[in-house]
Protein backbone atom coordinates (compact mmCIF):
# COMPACT_ATOMS: atom_id res chain seq x y z
CA UNK A 1 0.00 0.00 0.00
CA UNK A 2 1.62 3.10 -1.15
CA UNK A 3 0.82 6.17 1.18
CA UNK A 4 2.33 9.68 1.70
CA UNK A 5 4.61 8.03 3.91
CA UNK A 6 6.34 5.72 1.39
CA UNK A 7 10.07 6.11 0.40
CA UNK A 8 10.89 6.27 -3.13
CA UNK A 9 13.58 4.70 -4.65
CA UNK A 10 14.54 4.58 -7.60
CA UNK A 11 17.45 3.48 -10.71
CA UNK A 12 18.30 6.03 -13.37
CA UNK A 13 19.73 5.23 -16.39
CA UNK A 14 19.71 5.25 -20.61
CA UNK A 15 18.20 3.26 -21.94
CA UNK A 16 15.39 1.75 -18.91
CA UNK A 17 13.27 -0.05 -19.37
CA UNK A 18 14.46 -3.50 -19.81
CA UNK A 19 16.03 -3.02 -16.14
CA UNK A 20 14.94 -5.97 -13.70
CA UNK A 21 15.88 -3.47 -10.88
CA UNK A 22 11.92 -2.45 -10.28
CA UNK A 23 10.88 -6.00 -10.30
CA UNK A 24 13.99 -6.92 -7.82
CA UNK A 25 13.80 -4.18 -5.80
CA UNK A 26 9.74 -3.96 -5.39
CA UNK A 27 10.25 -7.82 -4.01
CA UNK A 28 12.56 -7.25 -1.54
CA UNK A 29 10.94 -4.01 -0.44
CA UNK A 30 7.81 -6.72 0.17
CA UNK A 31 10.10 -8.93 1.81
CA UNK A 32 11.93 -6.93 4.14
CA UNK A 33 8.44 -5.50 4.94
CA UNK A 34 9.46 -1.84 3.97
CA UNK A 35 7.28 1.26 3.66
CA UNK A 36 9.16 2.33 0.04
CA UNK A 37 8.32 1.20 -3.79
CA UNK A 38 10.96 1.30 -6.47
CA UNK A 39 10.34 2.81 -9.53
CA UNK A 40 12.49 3.30 -13.04
CA UNK A 41 13.68 6.85 -15.00
CA UNK A 42 14.97 7.08 -18.34
CA UNK A 43 17.50 9.84 -17.64
CA UNK A 44 19.71 11.19 -20.75
CA UNK A 45 23.32 12.56 -19.78
CA UNK A 46 22.49 16.20 -20.73
CA UNK A 47 20.05 16.09 -17.66
CA UNK A 48 22.51 14.25 -15.20
CA UNK A 49 22.79 17.29 -13.38
CA UNK A 50 19.46 18.33 -13.20
CA UNK A 51 18.41 15.07 -12.32
CA UNK A 52 20.90 14.83 -9.24
CA UNK A 53 19.69 18.12 -8.18
CA UNK A 54 15.87 17.22 -8.64
CA UNK A 55 16.74 14.16 -6.61
CA UNK A 56 18.01 16.40 -3.32
CA UNK A 57 14.65 18.76 -4.27
CA UNK A 58 12.27 15.57 -4.45
CA UNK A 59 13.68 14.01 -1.55
CA UNK A 60 14.33 10.40 -3.29
CA UNK A 61 15.34 8.33 -0.51
CA UNK A 62 17.75 6.26 -2.68
CA UNK A 63 19.13 6.07 -5.83
CA UNK A 64 20.66 3.23 -8.14
CA UNK A 65 22.90 4.66 -10.95
CA UNK A 66 23.59 2.67 -14.18
CA UNK A 67 24.77 2.81 -18.19
CA UNK A 68 25.62 5.52 -18.86
CA UNK A 69 26.08 7.42 -15.89
CA UNK A 70 28.30 5.40 -13.82
CA UNK A 71 31.39 7.70 -13.72
CA UNK A 72 29.57 11.30 -14.76
CA UNK A 73 27.12 10.85 -11.41
CA UNK A 74 30.58 11.77 -9.18
CA UNK A 75 31.15 15.09 -10.01
CA UNK A 76 27.35 15.95 -8.95
CA UNK A 77 27.11 14.31 -5.61
CA UNK A 78 29.08 15.64 -2.15
CA UNK A 79 30.91 12.70 -1.36
CA UNK A 80 32.19 9.12 -2.56
CA UNK A 81 32.68 6.28 -0.19
CA UNK A 82 36.14 4.98 -0.89
CA UNK A 83 35.22 2.25 -2.88
CA UNK A 84 34.37 4.97 -5.44
CA UNK A 85 37.43 6.96 -5.13
CA UNK A 86 39.22 3.79 -5.72
CA UNK A 87 37.49 2.26 -8.67
CA UNK A 88 36.02 5.31 -10.17
CA UNK A 89 32.19 4.68 -10.53
CA UNK A 90 29.34 5.09 -8.10
CA UNK A 91 26.16 3.19 -9.29
CA UNK A 92 24.44 3.49 -5.91
CA UNK A 93 23.33 7.32 -4.36
CA UNK A 94 22.59 7.87 -0.97
CA UNK A 95 20.84 10.73 0.28
CA UNK A 96 22.12 12.25 3.54
CA UNK A 97 21.47 15.10 6.34
CA UNK A 98 24.48 16.30 4.17
CA UNK A 99 24.63 15.61 0.79
CA UNK A 100 24.32 12.60 -1.32
CA UNK A 101 27.40 9.86 -1.21
CA UNK A 102 27.89 7.88 -3.93
CA UNK A 103 28.67 3.53 -3.41
CA UNK A 104 29.41 1.38 -5.64
CA UNK A 105 27.92 -1.87 -4.88
CA UNK A 106 29.57 -4.15 -8.09
CA UNK A 107 32.15 -5.35 -5.14
CA UNK A 108 29.86 -6.18 -2.10
CA UNK A 109 27.24 -8.00 -4.54
CA UNK A 110 30.41 -9.83 -6.27
CA UNK A 111 31.65 -11.08 -3.01
CA UNK A 112 28.19 -12.13 -1.46
CA UNK A 113 26.95 -13.82 -4.76
CA UNK A 114 29.73 -16.39 -4.23
CA UNK A 115 28.41 -18.01 -0.53
CA UNK A 116 29.89 -21.31 -0.44
CA UNK A 117 31.97 -21.14 -3.08
CA UNK A 118 34.44 -18.74 -1.71
CA UNK A 119 36.69 -21.24 -0.45
CA UNK A 120 37.30 -22.22 -4.20
CA UNK A 121 39.23 -18.63 -4.73
CA UNK A 122 41.93 -19.14 -2.23
CA UNK A 123 45.10 -19.97 -3.83
CA UNK A 124 43.42 -20.13 -7.16
CA UNK A 125 44.56 -19.79 -10.91
CA UNK A 126 41.83 -17.45 -11.91
CA UNK A 127 40.99 -16.11 -15.90
CA UNK A 128 38.88 -13.44 -15.93
CA UNK A 129 37.39 -12.15 -19.57
CA UNK A 130 36.91 -8.58 -19.87
CA UNK A 131 38.36 -5.50 -18.23
CA UNK A 132 35.64 -2.78 -18.29
CA UNK A 133 33.44 -1.38 -15.09
CA UNK A 134 32.77 -4.75 -13.98
CA UNK A 135 35.97 -6.49 -14.28
CA UNK A 136 37.58 -4.20 -12.75
CA UNK A 137 35.28 -4.59 -8.93
CA UNK A 138 35.84 -8.53 -9.80
CA UNK A 139 39.09 -7.96 -9.16
CA UNK A 140 38.96 -6.19 -6.56
CA UNK A 141 37.25 -8.28 -4.80
CA UNK A 142 39.55 -11.25 -5.87
CA UNK A 143 42.52 -9.23 -4.55
CA UNK A 144 40.43 -9.80 -1.28
CA UNK A 145 39.82 -13.57 -2.01
CA UNK A 146 43.37 -14.65 -1.73
CA UNK A 147 43.90 -15.15 -5.36
CA UNK A 148 47.10 -16.33 -6.38
CA UNK A 149 47.42 -15.85 -10.19
CA UNK A 150 44.57 -13.56 -12.22
CA UNK A 151 45.11 -13.61 -16.10
CA UNK A 152 43.19 -10.74 -18.28
CA UNK A 153 42.04 -10.23 -21.73
CA UNK A 154 40.10 -7.38 -23.39
CA UNK A 155 38.88 -7.28 -26.85
CA UNK A 156 39.96 -3.40 -26.57
CA UNK A 157 43.66 -2.87 -27.20
CA UNK A 158 45.58 -1.99 -23.77
CA UNK A 159 42.10 -2.50 -21.51
CA UNK A 160 43.57 -5.41 -19.93
CA UNK A 161 47.24 -4.24 -19.42
CA UNK A 162 45.83 -1.26 -17.72
CA UNK A 163 43.39 -3.35 -15.58
CA UNK A 164 46.19 -5.62 -14.72
CA UNK A 165 48.62 -2.81 -13.79
CA UNK A 166 45.95 -1.07 -11.41
CA UNK A 167 44.95 -4.81 -10.07
CA UNK A 168 48.50 -5.70 -9.26
CA UNK A 169 49.01 -2.49 -7.69
CA UNK A 170 46.03 -1.51 -5.82
CA UNK A 171 44.26 -4.61 -5.46
CA UNK A 172 46.61 -6.81 -3.49
CA UNK A 173 46.67 -9.28 -6.29
CA UNK A 174 50.12 -11.17 -6.38
CA UNK A 175 50.48 -12.18 -10.15
CA UNK A 176 48.57 -10.20 -12.19
CA UNK A 177 49.72 -10.88 -16.23
CA UNK A 178 46.96 -9.45 -19.37
CA UNK A 179 46.72 -11.61 -22.54
CA UNK A 180 45.62 -11.03 -26.11
CA UNK A 181 42.39 -12.51 -26.55
CA UNK A 182 42.56 -15.69 -29.14
CA UNK A 183 46.12 -16.49 -28.33
CA UNK A 184 47.97 -19.65 -27.43
CA UNK A 185 49.10 -18.57 -24.40
CA UNK A 186 45.55 -17.52 -22.93
CA UNK A 187 44.18 -21.02 -24.22
CA UNK A 188 46.91 -22.72 -21.77
CA UNK A 189 45.66 -20.32 -18.90
CA UNK A 190 41.89 -20.96 -19.93
CA UNK A 191 42.69 -24.76 -19.71
CA UNK A 192 44.46 -24.67 -16.23
CA UNK A 193 42.25 -22.28 -14.64
CA UNK A 194 40.50 -23.31 -11.21
CA UNK A 195 38.20 -20.54 -11.68
CA UNK A 196 36.64 -18.51 -15.26
CA UNK A 197 34.74 -15.50 -15.01
CA UNK A 198 32.66 -13.85 -18.06
CA UNK A 199 32.66 -9.99 -18.00
CA UNK A 200 32.22 -9.23 -21.27
CA UNK A 201 28.59 -8.91 -22.96
CA UNK A 202 29.18 -11.19 -25.38
CA UNK A 203 26.98 -14.07 -25.60
CA UNK A 204 24.05 -11.56 -23.68
CA UNK A 205 20.98 -11.43 -25.57
CA UNK A 206 20.28 -11.07 -28.30
CA UNK A 207 23.44 -12.19 -29.69
CA UNK A 208 22.59 -15.81 -27.42
CA UNK A 209 24.99 -17.68 -29.39
CA UNK A 210 28.14 -16.23 -29.32
CA UNK A 211 30.38 -17.25 -26.44
CA UNK A 212 33.45 -15.06 -25.16
CA UNK A 213 36.04 -18.16 -25.26
CA UNK A 214 36.19 -20.12 -28.91
CA UNK A 215 36.73 -23.45 -28.03
CA UNK A 216 34.41 -25.24 -25.64
CA UNK A 217 37.90 -27.94 -25.11
CA UNK A 218 39.18 -26.05 -22.58
CA UNK A 219 36.74 -26.26 -20.20
CA UNK A 220 36.69 -29.66 -17.66
CA UNK A 221 34.52 -30.76 -14.72
CA UNK A 222 36.86 -28.83 -12.23
CA UNK A 223 36.35 -25.40 -13.27
CA UNK A 224 33.70 -22.92 -12.22
CA UNK A 225 32.65 -20.80 -14.72
CA UNK A 226 30.80 -17.61 -13.67
CA UNK A 227 29.02 -15.70 -16.18
CA UNK A 228 27.97 -12.25 -14.71
CA UNK A 229 25.23 -12.19 -17.41
CA UNK A 230 21.63 -12.98 -16.06
CA UNK A 231 20.15 -12.80 -19.43
CA UNK A 232 19.79 -15.65 -20.98
CA UNK A 233 19.98 -17.15 -17.57
CA UNK A 234 21.96 -19.72 -19.48
CA UNK A 235 24.65 -18.55 -22.25
CA UNK A 236 26.49 -20.47 -24.69
CA UNK A 237 29.30 -20.42 -22.81
CA UNK A 238 27.47 -21.77 -19.60
CA UNK A 239 25.88 -24.46 -21.49
CA UNK A 240 29.15 -25.32 -23.08
CA UNK A 241 30.59 -25.46 -19.32
CA UNK A 242 28.04 -27.80 -17.75
CA UNK A 243 27.96 -29.74 -20.68
CA UNK A 244 31.93 -30.52 -20.21
CA UNK A 245 30.94 -30.98 -16.06
CA UNK A 246 31.85 -27.52 -14.88
CA UNK A 247 30.18 -25.99 -12.25
CA UNK A 248 28.60 -22.91 -13.28
CA UNK A 249 27.03 -19.37 -11.89
CA UNK A 250 25.00 -17.32 -13.75
CA UNK A 251 25.13 -13.04 -13.03
CA UNK A 252 21.35 -13.42 -11.18
CA UNK A 253 22.80 -14.12 -7.64
CA UNK A 254 25.20 -11.02 -8.36
CA UNK A 255 22.48 -8.48 -9.57
CA UNK A 256 20.65 -9.74 -6.52
CA UNK A 257 23.17 -9.16 -3.78
CA UNK A 258 23.28 -6.03 -5.05
CA UNK A 259 20.01 -5.27 -4.58
CA UNK A 260 20.24 -6.28 -0.83
CA UNK A 261 23.05 -4.16 -0.67
CA UNK A 262 21.96 -1.12 -1.93
CA UNK A 263 18.58 -1.42 0.33
CA UNK A 264 21.15 -1.90 3.34
CA UNK A 265 22.82 1.11 1.97
CA UNK A 266 19.24 3.48 2.17
CA UNK A 267 17.97 2.16 5.11
CA UNK A 268 20.72 1.28 7.63
CA UNK A 269 18.71 -1.91 8.44
CA UNK A 270 21.31 -5.16 8.51
CA UNK A 271 19.08 -6.48 5.95
CA UNK A 272 20.08 -10.28 4.38
CA UNK A 273 18.01 -12.98 2.28
CA UNK A 274 18.55 -16.69 3.14
CA UNK A 275 19.63 -19.24 0.15
CA UNK A 276 16.03 -20.40 0.12
CA UNK A 277 14.33 -16.59 -0.01
CA UNK A 278 17.54 -15.97 -2.69
CA UNK A 279 16.69 -19.02 -4.80
CA UNK A 280 12.71 -17.84 -5.28
CA UNK A 281 13.90 -14.16 -6.00
CA UNK A 282 16.41 -16.17 -8.60
CA UNK A 283 12.72 -17.88 -10.12
CA UNK A 284 11.51 -15.16 -9.71
CA UNK A 285 13.30 -12.78 -12.09
CA UNK A 286 13.90 -15.52 -14.43
CA UNK A 287 10.51 -15.77 -14.97
CA UNK A 288 10.25 -12.08 -15.90
CA UNK A 289 13.62 -12.18 -18.04
CA UNK B 1 3.05 -5.03 -10.38
CA UNK B 2 5.71 -1.98 -10.83
CA UNK B 3 7.93 -2.85 -13.83
CA UNK B 4 10.72 -0.43 -15.78
CA UNK B 5 8.04 1.30 -17.82
CA UNK B 6 6.05 2.12 -14.81
CA UNK B 7 4.79 5.89 -15.29
CA UNK B 8 5.36 7.93 -12.02
CA UNK B 9 2.80 10.45 -10.93
CA UNK B 10 3.56 12.17 -7.57
CA UNK B 11 2.16 15.06 -5.85
CA UNK B 12 4.76 17.78 -4.53
CA UNK B 13 3.75 19.80 -1.46
CA UNK B 14 4.82 21.07 2.27
CA UNK B 15 3.87 19.29 4.10
CA UNK B 16 2.54 16.75 2.75
CA UNK B 17 2.66 13.69 4.88
CA UNK B 18 -1.01 13.80 5.72
CA UNK B 19 -1.93 13.60 1.63
CA UNK B 20 -4.72 11.13 0.93
CA UNK B 21 -3.28 11.61 -2.76
CA UNK B 22 -1.40 8.61 -3.24
CA UNK B 23 -3.74 6.42 -1.41
CA UNK B 24 -6.55 8.00 -3.82
CA UNK B 25 -4.84 7.60 -7.16
CA UNK B 26 -3.25 4.51 -6.29
CA UNK B 27 -6.76 3.16 -5.74
CA UNK B 28 -8.00 5.10 -9.39
CA UNK B 29 -4.74 3.38 -11.49
CA UNK B 30 -5.95 -0.03 -10.20
CA UNK B 31 -9.66 0.53 -11.19
CA UNK B 32 -8.35 1.92 -14.62
CA UNK B 33 -5.82 -0.58 -15.13
CA UNK B 34 -3.04 1.81 -15.87
CA UNK B 35 1.03 0.99 -15.46
CA UNK B 36 1.01 3.36 -13.23
CA UNK B 37 2.25 4.12 -9.16
CA UNK B 38 1.50 7.58 -7.64
CA UNK B 39 3.84 9.09 -4.47
CA UNK B 40 4.34 11.98 -3.09
CA UNK B 41 7.55 13.93 -2.23
CA UNK B 42 7.81 16.91 0.24
CA UNK B 43 8.98 19.78 -1.30
CA UNK B 44 10.41 22.94 0.51
CA UNK B 45 9.54 26.49 -1.39
CA UNK B 46 13.44 26.95 -1.91
CA UNK B 47 14.10 23.81 -4.12
CA UNK B 48 10.25 24.28 -6.05
CA UNK B 49 12.54 25.39 -8.92
CA UNK B 50 15.45 22.29 -8.67
CA UNK B 51 12.28 20.20 -8.37
CA UNK B 52 10.74 21.47 -11.75
CA UNK B 53 13.68 21.02 -13.25
CA UNK B 54 14.39 17.31 -11.66
CA UNK B 55 10.48 16.62 -12.81
CA UNK B 56 11.92 17.15 -16.53
CA UNK B 57 14.98 15.08 -16.20
CA UNK B 58 13.56 12.34 -14.60
CA UNK B 59 10.64 12.40 -16.79
CA UNK B 60 7.89 11.94 -14.20
CA UNK B 61 4.66 11.61 -16.39
CA UNK B 62 2.57 13.69 -13.84
CA UNK B 63 2.69 15.81 -10.82
CA UNK B 64 0.04 17.45 -8.50
CA UNK B 65 0.26 20.58 -6.54
CA UNK B 66 -0.31 21.32 -3.24
CA UNK B 67 0.31 24.09 -0.54
CA UNK B 68 2.42 25.91 -0.39
CA UNK B 69 3.26 25.50 -3.88
CA UNK B 70 -0.10 26.28 -5.92
CA UNK B 71 0.78 29.97 -6.91
CA UNK B 72 4.54 29.59 -7.52
CA UNK B 73 4.74 26.78 -9.60
CA UNK B 74 3.23 28.64 -12.65
CA UNK B 75 6.64 30.20 -12.90
CA UNK B 76 8.61 27.41 -13.68
CA UNK B 77 6.53 25.57 -16.13
CA UNK B 78 6.38 26.27 -20.03
CA UNK B 79 2.99 26.73 -20.14
CA UNK B 80 -0.56 27.57 -18.21
CA UNK B 81 -4.07 26.31 -19.03
CA UNK B 82 -6.34 29.22 -19.58
CA UNK B 83 -8.30 28.65 -16.39
CA UNK B 84 -4.77 28.66 -14.91
CA UNK B 85 -4.38 31.83 -16.85
CA UNK B 86 -7.94 33.49 -14.92
CA UNK B 87 -7.48 31.74 -11.36
CA UNK B 88 -3.93 32.42 -11.22
CA UNK B 89 -3.16 28.79 -9.66
CA UNK B 90 -2.06 25.28 -10.46
CA UNK B 91 -2.53 22.25 -9.18
CA UNK B 92 -1.72 19.87 -12.00
CA UNK B 93 1.61 19.75 -14.08
CA UNK B 94 1.47 17.96 -17.66
CA UNK B 95 4.43 16.91 -19.26
CA UNK B 96 4.65 16.91 -22.92
CA UNK B 97 6.67 16.96 -25.80
CA UNK B 98 6.65 20.86 -25.17
CA UNK B 99 7.54 21.04 -21.84
CA UNK B 100 4.97 21.00 -18.67
CA UNK B 101 1.70 22.70 -18.76
CA UNK B 102 0.46 23.41 -15.84
CA UNK B 103 -3.52 23.12 -15.61
CA UNK B 104 -5.99 23.53 -12.79
CA UNK B 105 -8.82 20.42 -11.60
CA UNK B 106 -10.54 22.12 -8.33
CA UNK B 107 -13.05 23.87 -11.19
CA UNK B 108 -13.84 20.31 -12.64
CA UNK B 109 -13.63 18.46 -9.65
CA UNK B 110 -15.96 21.03 -7.92
CA UNK B 111 -18.28 20.72 -11.12
CA UNK B 112 -18.10 16.86 -11.11
CA UNK B 113 -18.61 16.58 -7.39
CA UNK B 114 -22.53 17.98 -8.01
CA UNK B 115 -23.44 15.44 -10.05
CA UNK B 116 -27.56 15.19 -9.89
CA UNK B 117 -26.92 18.65 -7.73
CA UNK B 118 -26.46 20.68 -10.87
CA UNK B 119 -30.22 21.74 -10.94
CA UNK B 120 -30.38 23.32 -7.54
CA UNK B 121 -27.75 25.72 -8.82
CA UNK B 122 -29.57 27.46 -11.64
CA UNK B 123 -31.45 30.68 -10.53
CA UNK B 124 -30.32 29.90 -7.22
CA UNK B 125 -29.44 31.84 -3.98
CA UNK B 126 -25.99 30.90 -2.70
CA UNK B 127 -24.29 31.61 0.06
CA UNK B 128 -20.07 30.94 -0.17
CA UNK B 129 -18.16 31.17 2.98
CA UNK B 130 -14.35 31.90 2.34
CA UNK B 131 -12.92 33.90 -0.55
CA UNK B 132 -9.30 31.90 -0.79
CA UNK B 133 -8.61 29.90 -4.22
CA UNK B 134 -10.96 27.35 -3.05
CA UNK B 135 -13.51 29.92 -3.01
CA UNK B 136 -12.46 31.49 -6.48
CA UNK B 137 -12.73 28.30 -8.15
CA UNK B 138 -16.06 27.65 -6.78
CA UNK B 139 -17.15 30.92 -7.97
CA UNK B 140 -16.35 30.50 -11.42
CA UNK B 141 -18.04 27.19 -11.38
CA UNK B 142 -21.28 28.82 -9.89
CA UNK B 143 -21.18 31.04 -13.05
CA UNK B 144 -21.30 28.50 -15.12
CA UNK B 145 -23.92 27.03 -12.92
CA UNK B 146 -26.21 29.84 -13.58
CA UNK B 147 -26.35 30.93 -9.94
CA UNK B 148 -28.91 33.81 -9.29
CA UNK B 149 -27.13 35.65 -6.57
CA UNK B 150 -24.04 34.92 -4.97
CA UNK B 151 -22.79 36.30 -1.31
CA UNK B 152 -19.14 35.67 -0.46
CA UNK B 153 -17.72 36.41 3.24
CA UNK B 154 -14.47 35.95 4.37
CA UNK B 155 -12.83 36.92 8.06
CA UNK B 156 -9.65 38.42 6.35
CA UNK B 157 -10.82 41.91 5.67
CA UNK B 158 -10.57 43.05 1.46
CA UNK B 159 -10.82 39.08 0.99
CA UNK B 160 -14.52 38.49 0.13
CA UNK B 161 -14.79 42.31 -1.94
CA UNK B 162 -11.81 41.43 -4.22
CA UNK B 163 -13.37 38.12 -5.31
CA UNK B 164 -16.70 39.50 -5.38
CA UNK B 165 -15.24 42.51 -7.88
CA UNK B 166 -13.58 38.88 -10.29
CA UNK B 167 -17.00 37.24 -10.07
CA UNK B 168 -19.04 39.36 -11.35
CA UNK B 169 -16.22 40.88 -13.93
CA UNK B 170 -15.31 37.77 -15.05
CA UNK B 171 -17.06 35.01 -14.18
CA UNK B 172 -20.62 35.73 -15.49
CA UNK B 173 -22.42 36.02 -12.06
CA UNK B 174 -25.17 38.26 -12.06
CA UNK B 175 -25.41 39.37 -8.76
CA UNK B 176 -22.59 39.30 -6.45
CA UNK B 177 -22.00 40.86 -2.60
CA UNK B 178 -19.16 40.72 -0.06
CA UNK B 179 -20.79 40.91 3.84
CA UNK B 180 -18.85 40.96 6.91
CA UNK B 181 -18.63 37.76 8.91
CA UNK B 182 -21.14 37.39 12.00
CA UNK B 183 -23.25 40.12 10.45
CA UNK B 184 -27.13 40.53 10.17
CA UNK B 185 -27.16 40.93 6.56
CA UNK B 186 -25.64 37.65 6.06
CA UNK B 187 -27.32 35.88 8.72
CA UNK B 188 -30.56 37.03 6.57
CA UNK B 189 -29.06 35.39 3.31
CA UNK B 190 -27.86 32.30 4.90
CA UNK B 191 -31.25 31.89 6.17
CA UNK B 192 -32.86 32.52 2.90
CA UNK B 193 -29.59 30.62 0.38
CA UNK B 194 -30.70 27.60 -1.37
CA UNK B 195 -27.03 26.46 -1.07
CA UNK B 196 -24.78 27.22 1.28
CA UNK B 197 -20.69 25.97 0.94
CA UNK B 198 -17.98 26.54 3.13
CA UNK B 199 -14.67 26.91 1.42
CA UNK B 200 -12.86 28.17 4.73
CA UNK B 201 -10.80 25.47 6.88
CA UNK B 202 -12.94 26.25 9.72
CA UNK B 203 -14.36 22.89 11.44
CA UNK B 204 -11.41 21.11 10.24
CA UNK B 205 -9.10 18.40 11.91
CA UNK B 206 -8.23 18.79 14.51
CA UNK B 207 -10.43 21.72 15.36
CA UNK B 208 -13.62 19.77 14.69
CA UNK B 209 -16.08 21.29 17.27
CA UNK B 210 -15.75 24.75 15.39
CA UNK B 211 -18.05 26.04 12.21
CA UNK B 212 -17.80 28.67 10.19
CA UNK B 213 -21.63 29.78 10.99
CA UNK B 214 -22.39 31.17 14.69
CA UNK B 215 -26.24 30.06 14.47
CA UNK B 216 -26.99 26.92 13.80
CA UNK B 217 -30.72 27.96 13.77
CA UNK B 218 -30.33 29.40 10.14
CA UNK B 219 -29.99 26.43 8.61
CA UNK B 220 -33.07 24.72 7.26
CA UNK B 221 -34.56 21.48 5.06
CA UNK B 222 -34.47 22.59 1.66
CA UNK B 223 -31.02 23.95 1.86
CA UNK B 224 -27.62 22.07 -0.20
CA UNK B 225 -25.23 22.50 2.65
CA UNK B 226 -21.56 21.68 0.64
CA UNK B 227 -18.73 21.79 2.80
CA UNK B 228 -15.52 21.05 1.02
CA UNK B 229 -13.53 19.58 3.97
CA UNK B 230 -13.42 15.75 3.99
CA UNK B 231 -11.71 15.67 7.29
CA UNK B 232 -13.13 15.02 9.05
CA UNK B 233 -16.04 13.41 7.36
CA UNK B 234 -18.78 15.26 8.81
CA UNK B 235 -18.00 18.45 9.88
CA UNK B 236 -19.81 20.12 13.02
CA UNK B 237 -21.54 22.77 10.21
CA UNK B 238 -22.39 19.34 8.22
CA UNK B 239 -23.79 17.70 11.73
CA UNK B 240 -25.48 20.78 12.51
CA UNK B 241 -27.23 20.78 8.64
CA UNK B 242 -28.35 17.61 8.96
CA UNK B 243 -30.14 17.72 12.24
CA UNK B 244 -32.30 20.50 10.40
CA UNK B 245 -32.76 18.45 7.51
CA UNK B 246 -30.92 19.78 4.92
CA UNK B 247 -29.02 17.82 2.49
CA UNK B 248 -25.40 17.66 2.89
CA UNK B 249 -22.17 16.82 1.13
CA UNK B 250 -18.38 16.63 1.97
CA UNK B 251 -15.38 17.48 0.25
CA UNK B 252 -15.01 13.43 -0.57
CA UNK B 253 -16.23 13.69 -3.86
CA UNK B 254 -14.75 16.86 -4.89
CA UNK B 255 -11.23 15.04 -4.13
CA UNK B 256 -11.93 11.84 -5.92
CA UNK B 257 -13.07 14.28 -8.98
CA UNK B 258 -9.70 16.20 -9.00
CA UNK B 259 -7.79 12.90 -8.86
CA UNK B 260 -10.01 11.30 -11.99
CA UNK B 261 -9.74 14.88 -13.81
CA UNK B 262 -5.57 14.70 -13.38
CA UNK B 263 -5.62 10.76 -14.49
CA UNK B 264 -7.71 12.37 -17.60
CA UNK B 265 -4.76 15.12 -18.31
CA UNK B 266 -1.92 12.36 -17.79
CA UNK B 267 -3.19 9.69 -20.12
CA UNK B 268 -5.08 11.48 -22.48
CA UNK B 269 -8.11 8.78 -21.72
CA UNK B 270 -11.85 10.02 -21.44
CA UNK B 271 -11.82 8.30 -17.94
CA UNK B 272 -14.85 8.62 -15.49
CA UNK B 273 -15.81 6.45 -12.34
CA UNK B 274 -19.70 5.58 -11.97
CA UNK B 275 -21.43 6.51 -9.14
CA UNK B 276 -21.01 3.07 -7.38
CA UNK B 277 -17.50 3.12 -7.99
CA UNK B 278 -17.04 6.77 -6.23
CA UNK B 279 -19.36 5.51 -3.60
CA UNK B 280 -16.76 2.75 -3.11
CA UNK B 281 -13.73 5.10 -3.32
CA UNK B 282 -15.32 7.08 -0.79
CA UNK B 283 -15.74 4.50 1.29
CA UNK B 284 -11.88 3.60 1.08
CA UNK B 285 -10.63 6.62 1.83
CA UNK B 286 -13.29 7.60 4.88
CA UNK B 287 -11.13 4.52 6.64
CA UNK B 288 -8.26 6.11 6.02
CA UNK B 289 -8.74 9.70 7.58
Amino acid sequence: MIESSTRVYAVIGDPIEHSLSPALQNWLIRRFDLDAVYVAFRVIPDRLKACVDGIRALGLAGINVTVPHKQAVIAHVDRVSPEVERLGAANTLVPGAEGIEAHVTDPVGFLESLSGERERFRGAAVVLLGAGGAAQSVSYVLGRLGVAQLTLTDLESGRAERLADLAQRSFGLPRVTAMEAGSDSLSERLARADVIINATPVGMSPHTERSPIGESGLLHSKQLVYDLIYNPATTRLLADAAARGAAVKNGLDMLIEQGVASLRLWTGKPLRLGARERGQLRSYLQERL
